[in-house]
Order: C-alpha cells, then structure tokens, then sequence
C-alpha cells in the first residue's frame, strides 16, 4: 500500500463529509426541512437507478450514478446557487476553482477522473450528463410539487421561469420532461405558483 | 410510456424521502450532530469510488455503489440496530419484511432486482458484498475516531467489542482492516474508549 495516496483517499473522503451541511433552495417531500447536498446527491442515485429506462439516448447508468453522487461537492467552497438566480456566471468561476480544490486533494489519477466527470456534468454535453441534469432538475420540481411551491413562492419564481429552466430536463429525457410539465401545470392550475403576478 | 409503470417508479422514489429522517448512532465527522441514513449512504458511495483499488478481490464498482446506495432504505419500516445491539435478530425480520414492502412498491422486474441486491449485500457472500459491507463498517469506525469514540462511550462498547463487530472489514479488505484497527488502537491509546472498563 502506498502511504501517502491512501492519506490523500482518505483526506478527501473526511473533507465531503461538508457536503451535509450544505443546504437546499428545496425542501424535503415531506416539506419538514430544507434538503442537504449529500440527501440530494443520493436521492437522485437512486432515481437514476429506478428511471434509467427514460433516458432519450441510451446511457452508462454506472457514470450517471457516479456523476450525480459528485456533482455538488463544488459547492462545499462555492455554496449551493439557486436555479433562477441571476448569479450563475460568479458561480461557475467560483465552482471550477472549488473543483479544483477539492477534486485536487485526491491522489492525481483520481483527481483527473473525478475533475473530468464534473466538467462533463456542467458541460452537458453527453448522454450521460444530458440524463444526469435531468434528473437535477426533476427532483426540486417534484419537491415544489409536494410542498404546493415552496421554494418558488419564496423567491417569488414565476412558472414560466420553471418552465423555461427546467425545460432542459428534456434534453435527457421526453418522458420525464413530459411528468415535470404536468406538475409545474397542477401546480398552476392548484394556484401554488404565480402568486405574485 | 405505461403509465401503471411510471406511477410504481415514481411512488418509490416519494417513500424513500423518509429515509432521510432515519438517524444514526454515530454523529459526523465534524460532530456537529448525528448522520441519517441517506447521508450515510451517499458516503459509502463515494467512498467505493475512492477506495475500490483495496478489496481483496475484484468488484463491479457499479454493483458495489448501487448496493450501498440501497442497503438502508429497509430502515424506513425497521428503523436503525446499532451494530452493538443484541436486537440484531428481531431486526433482521422486521428489515425482511420491509424490503418486500417498499421494494416491492416498484414494478415487478426492479422490485426483484432491489430486492436481490439488498439480499446480496446482507449475506456478505460475494466480492461485491463483502466489499460494500467493509465500507459500511469503516465509515462509523473513521466517524468515532474523528468524534473521540462518542457513539461507542455512549452506549459503554469496549474496544474488544469493536474489533470484534469490524473484524469484518477484513473479509472485504485487509488494507482497510489495518487502517481501521490502527484508527480503534489509537482511540483506545488517546483514552477515547474503554472508558467503562
């Protein structure tokens, strides 16, 4: 065993545990609380597992779980930025030096491995990542479903922002931009969104 | 799209929110409060992907992450069984009965496919298992050591008892064993543990 590339590992592995704390826009389906990174990141493991099938093109459901399990690590220095803020373009430097970072605490072959399948993440160029932002954003909808648009009411987020934000979910998948639509619809139609036009 | 289908997909991935809410003995890494259960396994997640080059014998990454993603959701019917605790038997029927319920909330072929993973990783029988199930046990043990034994003084286990419970790391990984049992020897040297003796 070499030394030092295991003290890397588990440097890196006791830095993420930051992730936790790091806090939502969303709340829980449940609405009891704001959701945390890490539950993010896991949940939609989980729905990569379940929802592969509705992917547009075929993918590695392997690399979707992995992507989605790192995506927000960033954010550990860069800090959770809101969908429909108007900060993104600071947040993406602030992110890629953050990756930089973090990713860089690893031993360099798993640095490199790590760094690349972030980029391509936010690249959203491939199949994969095409599916893997999907499913990003199908889970704050569904959540917002669930808590009559919580986080949209709260920063007064009209749905025609919803819909043109989320609209990318169907660049990985028709079906499950097809589910979100009738739920940013339901919630329309219920008056939990568009309260302040 | 067969809508039966989706409706199963999406009811699972609504049930296993609650995972979330199922708290751990042990606290973070940082201390600051103690872990749930969906942060616990998007840990072990990571941690696969870190540290797969230790197991003793080859794994399918993608299974062994899949495993861990999953191993906990029976907890949302049969809640945590400290790995102490002499309730291990009574648990293991009622964690019997609650991957039939909510693995079984998901369409027949993916009911089957959890519930068989899920199987695989209690047996411990399989590369992939014995491996997932190292990293289940090492994660709390590096937790203690970064909390000064808390969850072990908490409930008065003796060193003796932690060797012996995570002894098991060292079917799915002797590196990890050794890494494991210098973090407990430490804890016992620092006079964070057998405080009760």
């Amino acid at each position: 065993m070499d030394i030092q590339r295991f003290k890397k590992q588990i440097q890196f592995i006791v830095e993420i545990d930051r992730v936790k704390h790091i806090l939502r826009q969303t709340r829980l389906f449940d609405s009891s609380r704001h959701e945390n990174d890490a539950e993010h990141a896991w949940h939609l493991g989980l729905m990569a597992m379940v929802l592969a099938e509705y992917s547009s093109a075929p993918v590695d459901l392997c690399r979707v779980i992995r992507m989605v399990l790192i995506h927000d690590i960033v954010e550990i220095d860069a800090g959770d930025t809101f969908l429909y803020s108007e900060d993104r373009e600071s947040a993406s430097e602030r992110e890629e030096k953050a990756a930089q970072r973090i990713f860089g605490l690893l031993p360099p072959d798993q640095a490199d491995e790590f760094y690349q399948l972030w980029r391509e993440f936010e690249e959203r160029q491939t199949a994969d990542a095409k599916f893997a932002g999907a499913l990003d954003r199908l889970e704050p909808v569904m959540q917002n479903y669930h808590n009559q648009g919580y986080a949209w009411n709260r920063h007064k987020v009209k749905s025609s922002q919803v819909i043109a934000k989320n609209g990318y979910i169907r660049e990985g998948s028709e079906d499950l931009w097809d589910y979100a639509y009738r739920l940013i619809r339901e919630c329309v139609e219920k008056g939990w969104i568009d309260r302040y036009e």
